[in-house]
């Protein structure tokens, strides 16, 4: 099945730069969060190469915020994560699990720390709200748990640091990289974070009110013309090149964090009151029996990869290939599966099954770039 | 913006019935519940006209399922719904609104009663899952609340009796309306309701067991051939006429259920431990400012519903559409929309700001079917 027509409607929300992204041509959507993510511009290769040389804006309205304020928003925070919080300081950026009570992924967003009783959550694709909203009634925590006006827009690309310090002025060029200021913007305060889904290096602005989101495009705009800037959106070779899990496509709640590959942020020794500790604390002490590896697939560029394909060796299943894509770069297949733990080494050849039949795979430890 | 291009990818989740929907010719799909739900066929306006006199069959997978199980359950399920849920016997069907601590709608679905310790809710679009999982978690309830293998599979329209009675038996027409029968299908067991988002009657097939969904669509096609059996969808047209509600269109965490017309559906001084309760009870007493109204809009077809259109009336905005469509059959644009207490009585006149200008409008008590 190769590109079906969406139908629009309200329940698939637009954002506050959806008739910019409509002007600059989109030409494929995804829907994310009950939300419209464009999904191609020019065409998926002719996008990959324009984000790695020049600097592309990226509505990632999608990327849905949860706030968390109020007295027990730090409890509620660890609560939530498997990821020990007590170094995270207000500027910080943290990539964090959220697993359910059996060590289940629910999600993978980033934190931001505003201050010790305000916290952001930058979410991927599910309802994280209802989790988080559950368990603060369930706990009678003192926190309000709510959807802010907030709609983050990217900067990616190798010329993002000189287009924002246009914008923003060259105090951005001092962000480290998962940290955010408070940035002005035409009498409006941004969160900036140098952040995003993409290797290439940028910046996401955690836009503050759906009526600044056309100014601020505009500004972005204006100011990049000589640096070839173009609207842009996750693309689908470079996020996989990079190692870029996404949740729903690579992991889904059926996963531990260690199956993803993410047991570095699982400190089920120290994060106290996590919810899934009683589950990750044995996979932590033996490991997973799969996990998630990068493959190379040879031969011509691959079908879309809408269903699991699986990875065979010697005429066993050993593992599923949950995202793929031709990579003009390193001129092969670039893939993402779940391998056994018998078959996971770097070099391991395997076999994949793609809808145009067997093919010859190489598993990696680690990403292409 | 009309009718772009959907990049399909694991993370939107096919169905048990993907293939068949495919080789039926789909034109159109959205996403619900991070899964495909078909949209249109031959045309709306089409599969509207043979909705009505035939007999089709959807893929409604999307309406996914969570199942409730154990000693809690009924405590959990009460917890969920200011509707009174004591007088509820296995086999019945409850549409039941979800409301959060605020009183704000979660969800709409409808609840499945299979015994004292086990309840099936089939969601409208939002992971309700992680709203059941939180309370559970939170409030430390005696519960396993997961997504079962079970995909609903709708017969709709009025020669649904017959079809089913060809291969359920004709005890399908003994099912009465809400209520289910667990039927054998090749072996297996489904539970059949007498249900559906149309108002030309039908049944919901809860399918368990995706390996059996190509059997039971082939079956069903196999024993209709003369009845004029097609692949359908929800209609969008159809379900305006008949008033039903779409979650995420409609009505938003930000409504009440009494807003939304639901008010029948909380019993707030009887619903013990329900969620919600204490917001709800003022506007219970109350009543709300604003409610649901079916409107008729003057003048050509309106172009498709994609953003909230302003009711208008002496110059102050009153209300807003929320879902539109041309009605071939009432000859006249059907509407949904929420409209302020003052301008919501049968028959106001009122005007509608559509993308192609100002229209006349009326508001109607009840639905046109």
């Amino acid at each position: 099945m190769s590109a079906p027509t969406l139908s629009i409607s309200r329940r698939l929300r637009g954002t506050p730069f959806t008739n910019r992204v409509s002007e600059a041509g989109v030409k494929g959507y995804t829907v994310y969060n009950h939300m419209l993510l464009p999904t191609v511009f020019e065409s998926v290769e002719a996008d990959y190469h324009h984000l790695k040389k020049h600097v592309q804006v990226w509505d990632v309205s999608c990327e849905r915020q949860i706030e968390i304020r109020g007295a027990d928003a730090a409890r509620l925070m660890q609560m939530l994560t498997p990821r020990d919080l007590r170094g995270m300081t207000p500027g910080q950026c943290y990539y964090v699990p959220i697993v359910d009570e059996t060590g289940g992924m629910l999600n993978d967003p980033v934190a931001l720390k505003f201050a010790d009783d305000k916290y952001y959550i930058s979410i991927a694709d599910s309802d994280l709200l209802f989790w988080a909203k559950g368990l603060a009634y369930g706990l009678h925590l003192e926190v309000d748990v709510n959807e802010p006006d907030v709609h983050p827009l990217a900067v990616q690309g190798p010329k993002a640091d000189e287009l924002m310090a246009r914008v923003f002025g060259e105090q951005v060029r001092d962000i480290r990289f998962f940290r955010f200021h408070l940035l002005d913007f035409q009498g409006n305060e941004f969160a900036v974070a140098r952040s995003g889904y993409s290797k290439q290096g940028g910046y996401e602005i955690y836009m503050d009110g759906a009526q600044n989101g056309e100014a601020l495009w505009d500004a972005l705009f204006k100011a990049g013309e000589d640096l070839n800037v173009r609207a842009g959106c996750p693309n689908g070779i470079e996020r996989i090149e990079g190692g870029l899990l996404s949740y729903g496509n690579d992991m889904t709640r059926k996963n531990t964090p260690h199956e993803c590959g993410l047991g570095r942020f699982c400190d089920t020794q120290t994060a106290i009151g996590c919810v899934g500790r009683d589950a990750l604390l044995r996979v932590a002490t033996e490991g997973p029996i799969r996990q998630i590896r990068s493959l190379s697939i040879e031969g011509d560029p691959v079908p879309p990869c809408t269903d699991k394909w699986s990875i065979f060796a010697d005429g066993e299943r050993v593992g599923r290939v949950t995202s793929a894509a031709w990579s003009p770069d390193f001129n092969t297949n670039v893939a993402i599966g779940m391998v056994r733990m018998t078959h996971w080494k770097e070099g391991t050849k395997v076999e994949v099954e793609t809808p145009d039949g067997m093919r010859s795979a190489v598993v990696h430890l680690k990403p292409y770039i």
